[in-house]
């Protein structure tokens, strides 16, 4: 007999979870335009309502229980306990999670998906009797809602609409503010398909005397059925059945948040049956299948395919659709990841880059703190100066046209954010000029309150300091701009790109060459800093160097040396070395981050793919790759089932600090620009199929462990299919 | 053998709980100065420093679990899981908490208590061996400790200190801010007299794999004692040790919140051993019945002694002291708090009061939303004009004058909000003129956003609806400053007070008298609500009518029939009759309160209070304490057992739905006006001991119940004893 492996592949390219072990931040997460679910492998995790507002309509926590005619239980999922004798697996697909467990004759599957429309999540109890005698059964099914606000909560069963529902009135100021916050989303419904025989809405009648460690009373007598106020919510439904031997029954329940009653039975009228269920799901999957097949590639690594091919580009939806469901957030994000989105589906990609460019006012500046609209700040960077707006979004929309493979694109008018509106290409022009006009006597771009690096807010609060990344990520804009401003005629333009490219490559070399390493930036003091002097290192600094061709051919060589002798892990390479470990002013809130975390000396994902595009920039491939399948979840040296990441999602960081025992574990976070960077490195630079504006090209050297490869990539409405050996 | 009662009276008077299916509502609360602990009958609930702002250092959650030689575990306290072989009794006194439990030959007794200085909570476990043979042990102790800021924290195990820490620096915006961020107290700690065997820091290290509802993988196995980063974190030790045949040994834990660990380390070292830890708990509660004795009264009824000379005055200490652990409360509240304060420590309540006076405008006016120094509002309320700062001001003052039994106190300065000072009777003269000019065309009070009755942000919006409650409660204030003023020789003051309380008394008589009831209020068209048009029932302008002596000896009779008739319930008088059932505009936020819950029609037992007020002070005694029995913990018509409230504090209301299963459920929250008004009225209404500025009055007649009575009242700096039969 064989160990069965903690995890594997299934036939169909999910993730199935065999170690129940593995944890709670094996997750999933499911999404539609409306709504998000995050869910574990035990069933529990926080699902949002994003209309009107986002707004969480359970509190993570679901139980679905099974008693026994013998008055034992079991809950299928594992949670919150595990039953000894019970076989148990999780699936997680793109579209849906299925928990499989098995105790005796019993198969019970628990599965959830998000139906194409609606802010509800659908969840179908399966019972299987494999055996010959009928099992007499209760089955317990549970949501618990969130904490309702100031002034409480009621709830209870509509008898009517057979559901049972949640109405809770958030405490608010003003007389006035009745009418917008009743057209929220202020009722919670749960609708079982099958009506209950017992059920209760509320955690006491839930739990009756049980303490946290024992089973609910409810489970084990039924619910009491009644009304409650001002208690916390759940909705629970117990149904009592026989499964006679080798029947199998479902049971589905339809959970979410709704403006009123009517609305949510209507919503719920759509999905009446079992039928209806299964083809909602049907629908999700091959809407999916579609997707992949826009850029599929082959290459002799099963996981750089496997991420390509399905979960990061499932990350780049996520992202680029639903903001990260974030409420306030950075353009930087946002304009990355529609980057990323244009690399398999530039059409859909375009109205999220067209609403950031709509934003940029027509002195050329684009702020990065966004709020989604219909939301307040809910946090207090939005009011700082970031120096990165309009470079992003040059750098972003770049990229995002060569994708689309039409240069009349450019020629487009898009508004600006203070009126009137222009071409693309004047955006474009706008945003270069902004960030060059923005420098200081240094020469270089003025720092503000941070740039990629956002709580770098120490060096330029006073207004003079520049920032060595920001004025090389304005040259490799520059960069990125002059070809298509010959595309598109503008030769006065692409001269002003070379010069500006130019004169940004002198002040650099001036300015942050430090023996083997450009420094960071010079503070407003005029002191620099990530030099000799501090002997501090900044990946960045070395990977814009590179990617904005600044660095000279007997530079790169040094630099690379320097990252490798002081950065690099067996995780890939730290951001900073070494950490800050307490308050530096010159800084500021960096250094108080806990060492080794994001931006304070992480394996920052997102940094070491730009460290990963700058080597695959001078030719350097199979490093380029190497570094890659460091930061992506499934390298050998940091196996998922130690790191803590489950291989279908990419985390933001794994912890930097070398001397703890904490090293190398996930960050645990889902959304980073590491997704569009990576998949852009292989498939434009490691597979050498380029998209321009004059079509495919295709070119470079394979990594050497790839002897071929096959990429299918969507480009200009057509399919087309490159095989190189 | 005699069935145990689920609960009980100790010989101290301490309640002790046998039934632990009370549950989790049934808890104490335990503070000093600069911290307080709100702790449930199986140890768990929430911890919070005061200084230098209001910070939990405690998720709320602990845990203490004994492991056996042969493996088995036992969680003593009951949580989160109970043990069927166990016994179980936690004691609840004013001081401390202690959970009894024995399994076997083994006891556990766990304790905790707050020193009179300092943020920490102490924790003792004491193993006691009843059996003659060993018993080897694996003790483990674990305080989870609150989720870190946005930056996360740091956790580790301090070797010079003996002390585990947790340093979390919150997420903050601007530079600037870290100079005052860093002053706050980031770091939590917890010290073990005894060197644990091995400890963790972090949630996942606790837990291991274990699942919610299983024994955690460290009690089992020990703890892997390594440094946290980022993870939820805890305090958690394991000691080892074999206990003799009758042997007992005590484990004692510190925790709390400092400003840096050095602090941390300063304030252990002053409870460093046993003794030290017993003396500490002894000198609290030596001052505690010190302050007990200050106001002892002996009646017939055991539950009104052991609410006025025990767990009211805690509750009054409580409020006042620490401002109800509010960061922005209304000083309605604080007045009346310190206003019970010092019917038995007027001195100690006297820095209370002059705080709130000095906060008045020479206009005479006080806002009422206040902030605490230090912190920032939490809630939006704060930018709303309500109209009762000055009339409670005037109130509360003139009744805590009456206890001083000092009349100089009324010529002592007193600084104004906006500068200079003037004597108090200045302030309370200016509160009187305030009110009286901030009167509409129809001579009521203006009602602003609200009055007595905050969410009432209806009917004054605009600035022109008047209040029924302010005008009658304003007519009371006015009869309590009359005679002071006399006493102070102000003849022109006191002849004011009667005129105005005449006028004021022709108005409420005009506007708002309706037959059978007082209407409530006239909103900002002019259109009075609850009267026979509406057919509502306010019980606040009924109670305000006959205390503010306005009601004629003809309309006593017809308020109490409706009274009785439409508000009465077993649990007290609800508050408004019908509930409103949704968003009504005239009324405004109140009617988007869950009806049945606090100002929507709940027995709110401080609107009780006031009634029962009303009722004393037209001489109905027996009624009077009817009521106040019915809205305290304790009434044989709704048992503690069944309606959630323990008998150790005063609950805000009883749930108020009469169609509802949950009618007369308790709030289950700490602080209520009702404290004092019902120790004012038992003492100096029912027991007839009044205090005036010419000494102790007694008279009136005891009720009917009451064959005799003796009551004890430190007054004008000596003790006095009033004996009647």
């Amino acid at each position: 007999m064989s160990k069965v492996a903690p995890y594997e592949w299934d036939s169909e390219g999910n993730l199935q979870i065999n170690d129940a072990q593995l944890g709670k931040g094996w997750w999933n997460y499911l999404f539609n335009d409306q709504a998000q679910l995050k869910i574990d492998p035990y069933g529990q995790g926080q699902s949002w309502s994003r209309e009107p507002r986002i707004n969480a309509w359970g509190r993570g926590r679901r139980e679905c229980w099974i008693r026994f005619a013998n008055g034992r239980t079991w809950s299928p999922s594992g949670w919150p306990q595990r039953h000894p004798e019970a076989s148990w697996a999780c699936r997680h697909a793109p579209m849906w999670t299925r928990i499989e467990s098995r105790l005796g004759d019993l198969e019970v599957h628990w599965r959830v998906f998000l139906p194409r429309e609606g802010p509800h999540e659908i969840w179908t109890v399966r019972l299987i009797n494999h055996g010959s005698s009928p099992l007499a059964l209760a089955l317990t099914h549970c949501l618990f809602q969130p904490t309702a606000g100031f002034m409480g909560s009621r709830s209870n069963w509509d008898a009517e609409r057979r559901l049972l529902w949640r109405h809770d009135f958030p405490h608010h100021a003003g007389w006035d503010e009745y009418e917008p916050l009743s057209k929220l989303a202020n009722y919670l419904y749960l609708r079982p398909l099958t009506d209950p025989h017992s059920w209760a809405v509320s955690d006491p009648d839930y739990f009756g005397s049980a303490m946290p460690a024992e089973v609910p009373d409810g489970v084990l007598q039924g619910f009491p059925s009644r009304e409650a106020a001002l208690d916390p919510s759940c909705a629970a439904t117990q149904n009592e059945l026989t499964l006679g031997g080798g029947e199998s029954k479902a049971y589905h329940f339809i959970a979410g948040a709704a403006v009123s009653l009517d609305q949510a039975a209507g919503a719920c009228a759509l999905l009446k049956d079992d039928q209806a269920i299964e083809d909602a799901l049907a629908e999700r999957v091959e809407e999916w299948e579609e997707t992949e097949k826009r850029l599929w590639i082959e290459t002799p690594d099963p996981q750089i395919n496997r991420y390509v091919n399905r979960w990061a580009k499932k990350e780049i939806v996520w992202m680029s659709r639903l903001w990260r469901n974030g409420i306030t957030t950075p353009w930087r994000n946002e304009l990355q990841d529609s980057m990323g989105y244009s690399l398999f589906d530039e059409p859909q990609a375009r109205p999220f880059l067209d609403t950031v460019t709509a934003a940029q006012t027509k002195d050329g500046h684009l702020k990065v703190w966004n709020t989604r609209p219909g939301e307040k700040p809910n946090h207090p960077l939005v009011n700082y100066r970031h120096n990165d707006g309009s470079i992003w979004l040059l750098i972003c929309q770049c990229m995002a046209l060569r994708q689309s493979g039409d240069r009349t694109l450019m020629e487009r008018p898009i508004a600006w954010g203070d009126g009137r509106e222009a071409r693309l290409l004047d955006h474009l022009s706008a945003a270069l000029e902004e960030s060059a006009a923005d420098r200081g006597d240094h020469g270089l771009v003025s720092m503000h309150d941070g740039d990629w690096t956002d709580p770098l807010n120490g060096p330029g609060r006073l207004g003079r300091g520049g920032s060595g990344w920001a004025t090389m990520a304005l040259a490799y804009g520059a960069r990125l701009l002059q070809p298509l401003a010959i595309t598109a005629g503008d030769e006065s333009l692409a001269r002003r790109c070379l010069e500006l490219h130019a004169e940004l490559t002198r002040t650099v070399q001036k300015q942050l060459w430090a023996e083997d390493r450009f420094a960071y930036a010079i503070d407003d003091e005029g002191k620099r800093f990530g030099d000799q002097a501090d002997d501090r290192v900044w990946l960045n600094a070395q990977s814009w160097g590179i990617l904005s061709g600044i660095a000279t051919r007997e530079q790169i060589p040094l630099i690379r040396k320097t990252v490798d002798s002081r950065l690099m892990t067996p995780c890939g390479p730290v951001l900073i070395d070494p950490m800050f470990t307490g308050w530096d002013p010159q800084v500021g809130r960096l250094s108080l981050k806990v060492p080794g975390s994001t931006e304070n000396g992480s394996v920052y994902c997102h940094a070491a793919a730009f460290w990963a595009a700058a080597l695959a920039e001078i030719g350097a491939a199979d490093e380029a790759l190497d570094i890659l399948k460091r930061v992506l979840p499934e390298h050998p040296e940091n196996p998922c089932e130690e790191c803590g990441q489950p291989p279908i999602w990419q985390h933001n960081a794994w912890f930097g600090d070398r001397n703890s025992p904490h090293f190398g574990r996930t960050s645990g976070t889902l959304g980073t620009g590491t997704v569009p960077w990576a998949v852009l490195t292989i498939v434009e630079k490691l597979l050498g199929v380029e998209a321009s504006l004059e079509g495919l090209r295709v070119g470079g050297a394979l990594p050497q462990g790839w002897a071929g490869s096959k990429v299918t990539r969507w480009f200009g409405g057509e399919s087309e299919t490159v095989v190189r050996s």
